[in-house]
């Protein structure tokens, strides 16, 4: 069964233990944010930090497991079309609208809408870290550090396959941030298998 | 008044809003993991995916702020003799040692002891997230997204001068990983103005 994420909302869902999440992007060039906390104690959340670590690398595709806060092995990505995806930033806020873009009645973002998604879990805004941003492309220059957000690499039908090797809590959003998704907002679709 | 921090061990004090924070490598190539929490309410934490996002860059200096997860300025970067830090990786830990150095009997490392220096402030080893890793030097690969830790760029006597822009609670270490300070455990000094 496929779902549809609407453009600028967000899900959250369980994902147990062996189960493989599909995430596709639908139409090309849609960020989706994806953060994951462990069933068992929502304390244990995805953690870039402890991932990049062990990875060696900012940009993460097959085989790469994703890494708890306490170096628990949660998230396999066990597909990947795309390969190019981000694990630098936090999902977009009415703080990066208004910091950022300068909005002066700024949409929740991605944050808002994961809190949102996430509270029935028992899941508090500040507990969100670092999201797993799937197709968001973001180079880094090897000498000054800076960073851009540019266009996704993903064309219509792309998709990132994660197998969760314990039971979890997901949420995942179509982006809400015009640039990160080349200027317009799209859909975001995903299954679980 | 000038305090020392031990090779390997960390501590925890309170910073005010206004004071300075002078973090020193009084020997080079020591790196200091520095974090830093709201004493309002310590759910407010330093956030590398805020600050990097609003920077647009991955390595800051003078005159860069710091913020929180919730978007709030914590501290400001007013003074910097080396400019190279890391603000993408977690804290060394037993997991750290384990995984990366395959330790038999490894030691806590700055997240055990920010862990132990934190705790009589009522903050759990959970709310550890990405460090402010001081001196640490992490470049990254443009193409590949490799990261290295090399030795870091500080030599004797090199420092960082921190201003609170908030009350704060301050965790920080003489790290504890051999390959993020060159091979040696040294300590690191530090100052309150």
């Amino acid at each position: 069964m496929l779902h549809e994420i609407a453009p600028r909302s967000g899900v959250a869902f369980t994902l147990d233990k062996g189960q493989r999440l599909t995430v596709i992007d639908p139409r090309g060039e849609q960020v989706a944010d994806l953060l994951a906390f462990s069933r068992a104690d929502t304390n244990e959340v995805i953690s870039s930090g402890r991932t990049l670590d062990y990875a060696s690398r900012i940009y993460l595709t097959t085989p790469d497991p994703l890494y708890s806060n306490r170096s628990n092995i949660m998230l396999r990505i066990v597909h990947d079309t795309v390969g190019r995806h981000d694990f630098l930033l936090t999902p977009c806020s009415k703080d990066t609208f208004r910091i950022i873009y300068g909005d002066k009645e700024p949409h929740r973002g991605c944050f808002g809408n994961l809190a949102a998604a996430l509270e029935p879990y028992g899941i508090l805004p500040d507990q969100i870290p670092v999201a797993f941003n799937l197709f968001m492309n973001v180079p880094v220059d090897a000498v000054t550090g800076e960073l851009k957000v540019l266009p996704p690499l993903s064309k219509a039908g792309d998709h990132i396959v994660l197998e969760a090797e314990t039971d979890l809590i997901i949420g995942l959003t179509a982006c809400s941030a015009l640039q990160s998704n080349n200027g317009s907002f799209k859909p975001i679709h995903y299954r679980i298998d």
